[in-house]
């Protein structure tokens, strides 16, 4: 995977309580199937083995599919497994020191909350930016709000593909999507839906 | 640091809440003064930058003083710092992934709770043995118990350095190295004393 030719569009990131019980393997593939572009393994409260276990289920998934996969602020486990990329927030590894470990090739995607932390990500070598919280969100509740200006004011300030990400659902897509940015960064709106599949199809239809 | 130099005598495993408040990086350089030969930081409920932080924090002491620095389970944070070691338990990294990604040069250290699981370690190239737990434990309540002739009985079968973990304190100590093991790990007989520095001398005039 080429990771010039990464289809930022509809990111799926993981969150299995928003599953209620329902197989995190299964659901991501219906995600792809609905027409997901890019896949974020995101585990917080697992032992490295499980979540070395998991991502190398997933990556299955993934790769049959085409799709990368980013894995969330575990650069140990991005490595065990050979992941696409590597997703780290403002709390994670350095961007300087993730890229130094992970290599020149791998996709690095970093958590932006203000256009200050986006030129700095953008200029430590970030291959995207994960913009947000765009709406106050419960899995996230923490998350500071970007408004839609200051979201057009990143993605005009950078020159890498950025991503919005909190909050974003079927109702407010296409007007998130209409500043300009490359895609949308999604938990609830595709995991939490009784139809994941046709979740992921009506937002690509929405955004596209 | 040449990994066969290492003295496994008194290995300190870290444990903030052990501490009841007092700081982390001067209780380690005490515990080092009163003779602690190894350090493994362990940290499992803070983010991955704390973490970084922190491994930075105690590697600039156990530097300083010349002492292996092993980190936790965590290959992303013992990468970052470029640590002496990586501790592994049997719910982390597989012994043969994390030869591969942490290098043969690096001390990786493996948790055993059976001769079946030390025989499997020293095949998989592991550098020590963490054998326990001796005694039920506060800090790991769920650890299955290794009897005195199970410890002697793995130590007789490995050609690498066992070190006992679990429970052991000043009135053990002495008993338990009789089983010919190479040294003894410990968290609160050193980290929930009043004087660190002079628990630490006690446990190793004990021991030697």
């Amino acid at each position: 995977m080429n990771k010039s030719d990464v289809d930022y569009r509809l990111y799926l990131v993981t969150d299995r309580e928003t599953l209620k019980g329902r197989d995190l393997c299964q659901s991501i593939e219906h995600a792809i199937l609905g027409g997901v572009t890019l896949v974020q393994l995101r585990e917080k409260s697992v032992s490295t083995r499980e979540f070395l276990e998991l991502a190398l289920a997933v990556k299955g998934i993934t790769t049959r599919h085409g799709i990368p996969l980013i894995i969330n602020d575990r650069l140990d486990i991005a490595l065990a497994i050979d992941a696409d990329g590597l997703h780290i927030g403002q709390d994670d590894l350095p961007m300087p020191l993730a890229r130094k470990l992970f290599g020149p090739d791998k996709i690095i995607g970093v958590s932006a909350g203000t256009l200050e932390e986006s030129l700095l990500a953008e200029k430590q070598g970030a291959d995207y930016l994960g913009v947000g919280a765009m709406v106050a969100t419960p899995t996230k509740p923490e998350a500071k709000i970007v408004t839609f200006d200051e979201l057009k004011q990143i993605k005009k300030s950078v020159h890498i593909p950025v991503v919005a990400i909190g909050g974003i659902h079927e109702w407010n897509a296409r007007e998130t999507m209409s500043s300009g940015i490359d895609g949308i960064s999604v938990v609830s709106a595709i995991l939490a839906q009784d139809d994941i599949k046709s979740a992921a199809q009506q937002l690509l239809k929405v955004i596209c």
